[in-house]
């Protein structure tokens, strides 16, 4: 691959965030994908202090439409229409719940590699309906299909659910092999729900208590619903341009040191390890740092036992030791290596096909100091996005990896 | 916009086509998308002379998978499983029926930009279904939903007959203006299936006579059954590298000498240019090239009187020209400027999110003088693809060009 040695060429641009936005996310029933998109860009532009006519390309993501709204095709251009971005070439992007970080990827690479000088990645997702069922669609195409239906019992009913059994069984599995306990688990939604409360675009801001989460009603033995990321609408957008572009802006650039995604390897798999390890070191390796460095991590807690399998894969720890690193209170903020501290997917919310780039938005405020209630203490250097989507061969299908640094 | 100047920039790679594969379009049901994307990956590896091992990302084009068979999310990965190909970046991509030609163009950028060396595109499409209900789906999602439901009398029932009455209302009026006759489309369809009856991958290979076309079922008037493209399934691929590489391979190098994707602009559109023209001028502009130095064209003939509106908005004739164009015998094979030697997509074919990649693998097959009986004479060193997705602010919603040259 040179991936990695492209990342260092001297021929290449540095591509650099030169301005975010997103919604709050929740439940936006009464507004349009067009309105939710139009909030996040409006709000990105006036963060880079340029007009929409220097964006000379869009990637835009979405992973639900199709299927809850019927907008199978042109996500992007329906989705921009009435945006000023109507003209321009518009890539529609798709990767589960990793597509956001897909979007911002290839507007990261084709800054790098000199197409566009200034692009734009967005993330758009509704997926509340007035019809229920059309929202428990939304999770029925990220495995695949065919397996899906093969199995006896299987079904394509509410595959919400299936996720959440899938983490129920790795929680289950960590608590037999390292003595892991329930109240860990509920500790790290204890924590993304202070995270959140502190968050104005979060859609969940009460913070919440061990008794509370514990309380909740059981999703699947020991995940309880206080431990599940939520159904979301929403929209995430970055600017993504030159060094050059930046400074003539007079912003602080945040650059994109790493950007990595990769799909699942059943060898890899087999041998043990994950497709989150396996995208992880590479993102260090590009970024030229280690676990060490990371100043804050936003990382995919779609549930609380997937945080903590998350710090081991990531490396914050080593392997079994995730439980003691939620007890020593790293991972909160005021902690050494504050996870999620936007609220995660837990408390912040997850329209699927927009997270990752809210977790770039909440990477690049944090970076420049512009996080306020839940800004990370310490001048924040470098921070690290772990998004995740599908799953095949039992693992995560899609793991994208971003390194931001100022 | 910095994407013509970037395709002439020292620093950047030139894009090469090192192999080209395809399975015959046409009527699938027995096989999975797993085995179509295999064959035409397989036939395309074979075509560069390459081990898998040597792909180091793949852009994966469908458009329908979602409302036809439930694959909403993760379909490169899915289409993918079995292939040698996992456990690389997959990013999945749809543009409607230009989806095949925006995943080639990410691959084609990929490498100019020098993100990786050696990357495939591949488009595939399953548009037969066993219940029928699926299939006519694969059209509802290329137009603004919210738009189509709050129409009068509008629905999301069968949208094939609803791009046919688009055509049909077009081909009407260039019949009030220009005196255009019926059996001008009708001679179009008449050589696009002499051509395809050439063609060992075009689904339908009876040439049609004039009568026989005129007599098929009248779709809207004047459009007959025998001027549509069909419903198909089918995959097509391309492996895109550097000219160093393909040096190595002892391939001779067919170069994209221009790769465009625009999204309609209503402001041009009210002008009377359309996204067509638009992208056309900026791929001759990148290429360097009028539509006289053109030696075939490979266009998008939805049905044949998209085929005639096309000639005019490529610039291969003067507006209300394309009649006599036509009449003259030169779009033929053996005319000065052959279009749609494949068939088009009325005999080759039409599985969605497939056909721009057909385009391009028939174009380079053409520059090769690897064609067979249906060879472009004399040694063609320049080929254009045009393909067109999904319907917005009355024109094309993305218009696809890209320019080959050898």
């Amino acid at each position: 691959m040179t991936e990695a040695q492209g990342m260092n060429n001297m021929g290449m641009n540095q591509a650099v965030v030169i301005g975010v936005g997103m919604t709050k996310f929740g439940k936006h029933l009464e507004r349009s994908s067009q309105e939710l998109a139009k909030e996040a860009l409006d709000a990105a532009l006036a963060d880079a202090g340029i007009e929409c006519s220097r964006i000379e390309a869009a990637f835009v993501a979405n992973a639900a439409a199709g299927s809850i709204w019927g907008q199978e095709n042109i996500r992007g251009q329906v989705f921009l229409k009435g945006s000023g971005l109507e003209g321009i070439p518009i890539i529609n992007v798709e990767n589960a719940c990793a597509s956001a970080s897909t979007a911002f990827q290839l507007a990261v690479q084709a800054v790098m590699g000199g197409q566009y000088e200034t692009v734009l990645a967005i993330g758009v997702e509704k997926m509340f309906h007035p019809d229920k069922r059309r929202t428990f669609r939304a999770f029925q195409g990220a495995v695949d299909i065919e397996e899906l239906v093969s199995v006896p019992g299987g079904g394509m009913k509410d595959n919400q659910s299936m996720f959440m059994d899938i983490y129920a069984s790795e929680a289950q599995r960590h608590m037999d092999l390292y003595g892991t306990k329930v109240e860990t688990f509920a500790q790290i939604a204890v924590k993304n729900s202070r995270h959140g409360s502190l968050n104005p675009y979060a859609q969940y801001r009460t913070p919440q208590t061990l008794e509370t989460v514990l309380q909740s009603r059981m999703i699947s033995e020991p995940v309880t619903l206080l431990m599940c990321s939520p159904l979301s609408d929403g929209a995430a957008a970055a600017i993504i341009s030159t060094e050059r572009t930046a400074r003539q802006l007079g912003k602080k650039p945040v650059f994109v040191s790493a950007s990595v995604i990769l799909s699942g390897d059943p060898q890899a798999i087999e041998q043990g390890i994950s497709n989150t390890e396996r995208a992880t070191k590479k993102a260090y390796h590009q970024a030229g740092v280690t676990p060490e460095d990371l100043d804050l991590v936003e990382l995919h807690d779609a549930c609380a036992p997937g945080e903590l399998w998350a710090y081991e894969h990531l490396g914050l720890c080593p392997p079994g030791e995730g439980a003691k690193l939620v007890e020593s209170g790293a991972t909160a903020l005021g902690g050494t290596i504050p996870v999620n501290p936007s609220g995660g997917l837990i408390s912040r919310g997850h329209p699927i096909g927009a997270t990752g780039l809210a977790q770039i938005a909440e990477v690049v405020w944090q970076l420049r100091g512009e996080a306020g209630q839940r800004q990370v203490a310490g001048e924040p250097r470098v921070g690290l996005t772990h998004n995740g989507g599908g799953y095949l061969y039992g693992d995560t299908a899609v793991v994208s990896v971003h390194i931001l640094t100022r």
